[in-house]
């Protein structure tokens, strides 16, 4: 096996593209021409932490580092991909709206530029919100509710092919050998709908309404855990946060719904040769 | 960071149970007192991959693996018990249904009993069954969104809470250096609602029902995609265990409305030392 | 009125598909070309109540007796189609997934093969699940609801116009003279959903997942019936079989919620000479 | 077996009470004090098929014979009546709306006073509304939905307990020899919601509305069957009087998911002595 | 801006027509032809009160007066009409149920017969029921959530788009300056549904379900207001009354929902110079 | 009737809180002590328009004036304000979130601080959105959904509470001749949830939730409305806008639902002689 057509995955931390980003590369098992490794620290980006995952993912001579973090600002990341380049591996970063202090900056007129090293790239998703992370409502069983409720947003409303398309691009330059050309990109609605493929415009706006709801969840839940001190305010606060992300899911499941009752679903799967399908109705063949 | 408190997770191909394990054990990246190491190999269980992913694991010295993977019995997730136990590394294996006969034998009177190595222990999750893997209907986006109801449904059903008090009694006993006492369990739908914590009998009972949904899924999957050969038989098929699948998550949700509806939710939290809290009502304190 | 024309109706305990049987066969009550007759003991199956209502039944002439009860072994159905055939009457049971054994036997090479006496036939439902027939729950109420979403879920998947479409068949053989071919059949899931007519692939699927479900629920009620003695057990039990088929009613009810949102409703009604039309969209003309 | 703790019970044609009538009275078939025959013409009234269906009924000697039919008034069931009487068997009809003619005079005032011969009596469900019954859009298939819904309704509202308790007096008295008191009762929404045992006050209201909402359906299926002409007009309003039908089974089924979020359902289980228990809590003994 | 085209409306106390009257004219206010004067009394029918507001919005020139009220053959609304009238105004009076005695009398043979002035008309809307005016459950936020449950439900079945249609009707005369043409209409379930523009069938017969129900709630809400003096009866029933508009508000809703997945949701709007367009599908232009 | 007990309405355009806050003041048309007067432009914001309607409401000697409009800082409503201070009426004005530069200022370090004449208060309501209107996507049956959903999520949230509660004191102090004390406040999330009186935590958490969601709709809605050129993108964002708003006001019915429930809804009726009272339970005298 070829050591361009592995792609590595390092994930510091949780966000909500994190944990079925190596599944999706492959969704039944059975590709034959690349390999996946990831190495991850479960929830933290202790530096420490991470210096020692980048360091193993490394050994493992991928092609490609994708890291999937929050913040792609902060210094667990932020090491991990200085590492990585000084390894002369291309990087793409995949991260949540405060990233974008990692990867922009302002020019002279105070507009905000794209500011990045050579052989890195970045996704930015501005619709992967902070977690109620408050010990008095988050235990193991509300945080995996609230990323089941993300994923299956992500899943109805785009986002997850999106991922799907940016990788498989990547993938394919890679075991061409062409030059590889990483993303700089934040994701807007507009464009996870694209790849969405709703054929019913009250579905398309159903799958919009979901993606501004779910973008509208961070700002209740980085003020309810970084700014108030007051349980009797921050628990309502990251419970009603919980709420919105559940309202956003059912939107985008409605959403989906919507086409299958009109048997308009689009589905992409990848065949055993790495190249993605397409089909619309649940009974052609995909081509 | 001393060793003994190093939990190592491999995850070989995908189940339920597995995207979110490392996460359930520090929900929001307080603790102090573990350091979590994951390696996976992506959705592949091709021996060659396993066997590197679990060498890397195992240089990390994990006081703990905990490998994760669908059918157990496969020889990528053989060959990885057998390595690190090889190299004195105790094992929890947690499967999917298959995997019993990995971990049970007949007795002389035909009777199922447990036959595992030493240093190793295995949970059995006879409610994580098989996705549907057929090209024409499983892209990474459907992948992603069966995903998603699952682990909804285990949140809301107590298999999540299940897992964490496992882990959570490793955990510890690796802490206080006492001998680790590793699970062998086939986890049965009264256990996993045991930890559910339900207070309503009709909550109880829909969750009840939703892990017996659940339990039929892999029945469907397994035959449309072993036995059955026709798309046109095989294709509504595995769409319909995803719709089972769906209606069992939907079951499991309205089992935990029910217990907002009462203010009667269970949550356990883990603090920054690693000790797991209880509380019931929203208002009160974690205890 | 001739005797040939004469369908006599023998509800022995009761099943799914017995309250309304007879009804079935003429929804309008405006046939001219047969008559019906009903005799049921209610929900006794004691032979001694069978014997007694069999003899009444035999007595109105029917020139078919259609024998519907659960499980078709045991001795009040066995003892009924006895005395039916020694009266040389036609005679079809319907019956629950228990009654294989009343209607197969094993071959030489130990394989199910059908086995039952000439004049005789039968429809084996294994859909058609035992009810919670525990005190602590099942009051007349609760047996009213539970008979309730059964109909409804067999009204939306197929089984009603199967059974209508058999009866019809022989019905039709009747008056026109010719040789009566009573049904030797087990439902199958994909057998009645041709009949439900579905024209959207994700309703088939959800109808196709409903009946699944279904067929599910017997194994919790036979266990908590009959193997369990401990209330605390038995009784959440059957409370999660019901909540299971009112789970699988409702996303039966959706399947044909999607038809009527497309305009795909299939109709097979009786006109008053007994000949079944058939018409889809709603404003169309039954043909 | 005593003659006078025979139950008959006479259909002829059917309303939503018909159904599961005998069922209620032995619903999990443990009773040891009572015997029950039922005779049905099916879906007839043709006064022929009623009065072989009423002679073979008396000839199996029951104590107590309950018609149950739509519009008594009509002859079928009218010459039932007079029959059995006449055989010195006492009556008890029940049926829909329309039969108040049969029961009900005006007395020198105008008023409205009961009617009856000695050894009979009556309950008047006015929620039990005519079907769709035109061949454009009434099949079995839809016949059986129909039936599913108002039967789920009646469980919910108390309409069945209410039936329950009526049948049970008159069982018990005929068990202790004294004299049958027949009653005489048009079935209020408030008297039928006192059976139902809400504990809540807005499950009460639903299943209020629920009973409200069922009784205008025969407004519109009357009109659409009786005096509309054209398919244009009365196949739509006789789709819209079952979707009525479908909204207020609804809401009866949130009335009673409401009592069980509070596990306030009330079970009322017979005995096998025939005596019913009763029961609030699931988790306690029927008293 | 010519007084011809100045619509004057007056809202003496509230109906489910009336909050939103004024908007429907102009729902974007983008009109250049039109100007519209509401003076209204709030809840108040009482005669002095109408009085005053009668005579101020006189003032104001309108070409044409629109009288909203609950029945119109109360002091209040009678009188404002009179001094309309007298003051050579066109009035047209769009009320409830109970208004028809206002606008219709007995002919000689006893048939409803129109008998109303010169210069007037009149929408009676038998679909605008009594609210549940008890103050035991009625306070401000119940009543706006009844108005706001009417409005949706008037919305959705097309009782908005038919008020549209008469006012533009009367505009456009005013503008041309050709004889006022008042309509002398009791709306029917069916003439509103025509407005709807439905193109399938069942949304259609949802929404005439949802129209029935609704008719349905003034009987409950009258009686409870005005003839029951127990609160332990009149509570209730004005509680069933509101949960039976708030299902016919939702499947009105399920209604509209329908059209919106199949993509012909009618839409109406009013361009800058008054005239309305119509479309269907959401991307097309309004012609 | 004294002038000072005179409520005089200004609605100048229309936002959600406009249309039935008359009818807020006496939700059963019972009160004695006041009066209400309420003039209109209907949709317009037109200063012609505004001025005379203005001067009519003047006319009518209210001893307080609300005026009620979109964006306060318009020259239609802030021309009325100063028309109205100049004739020496108090004024209370009632907007969305654009208002707050009418009503605020920065001082010299740059903070927000209130700035209006004497004699006049402000209520902000920044949870009360800009409607869709763009003429491809908004007729008046849309608008009349808009404001239906919009009213929905007012009532349950508390926002109509808090309204009828300011205004209630200001009609006592009118009554009682004390000073008035017109209200100064930017309504918040939580401000407005204390008004609803929910019992449980998770129904407050769904409201504040829906709250939240609709404070986004705005941001959608005026970028679409006033930024966007191209219908291809501002017909499927105004679409999505109104979705978010369907969703929000489901959100808060649920939490209502809830408390219906737990029979735990607070109801603050007025009596005849205006003053509020109190109950929780349904069946409890409003104390």
């Amino acid at each position: 096996m070829s050591d361009l057509c592995r792609i590595g995955i390092l994930k510091l931390g949780c966000i909500g593209a994190a944990p079925l980003l190596d599944l999706i590369l492959d969704e039944r098992a059975e590709r034959k021409d690349i390999a996946v490794r990831v190495v991850t620290t479960g929830a933290s980006m202790d530096p420490v932490n991470c210096e020692e995952a980048t360091a193993k993912l490394a050994e493992m001579s991928p092609g490609l580092v994708i890291i999937v973090s929050p913040n792609a600002s902060l210094p667990g990341p932020t090491q991990a991909r200085e590492y990585l380049l000084k390894m002369k591996l291309p990087v793409l970063s995949i991260s949540d709206g405060p990233s974008k202090k990692a990867f922009y900056t302002k020019d002279e007129k105070g507009k905000s530029v794209v500011s990045i090293p050579d052989g890195s790239g970045f996704i930015v998703l501005p619709m992967d919100p902070m977690i109620g992370a408050r010990k008095e409502y988050l235990d193991p069983t509300e945080m995996a509710i609230f990323n089941a409720e993300l994923i299956k947003l992500f899943s109805c409303t785009g986002v997850i092919r999106f991922l799907q398309f940016e990788v498989d691009k990547l993938t394919d330059s890679l075991k061409a050998g062409t030059e590889l050309k990483l993303p700089k990109i934040t994701l807007t609605t507009e464009k996870a709908l694209e790849h969405a493929g709703f054929a019913n415009p009250y579905a398309y706006a159903k799958a919009y309404a979901s993606l501004t709801m779910v973008e509208s969840v961070a700002g209740v839940t980085s003020n309810a855990c970084f700014k108030e001190k007051n349980p009797e305010v921050y628990v309502p606060a990251v419970a009603a946060a919980h709420e919105i992300l559940r309202a956003a899911a059912r939107l985008a499941d409605e959403a989906r719904e919507i086409e299958k009752q009109n048997d308009t679903v689009l589905r992409t799967s990848h065949g055993s040769s790495g190249k993605a399908s397409k089909k619309i109705q649940l009974k052609e063949k995909p081509k």
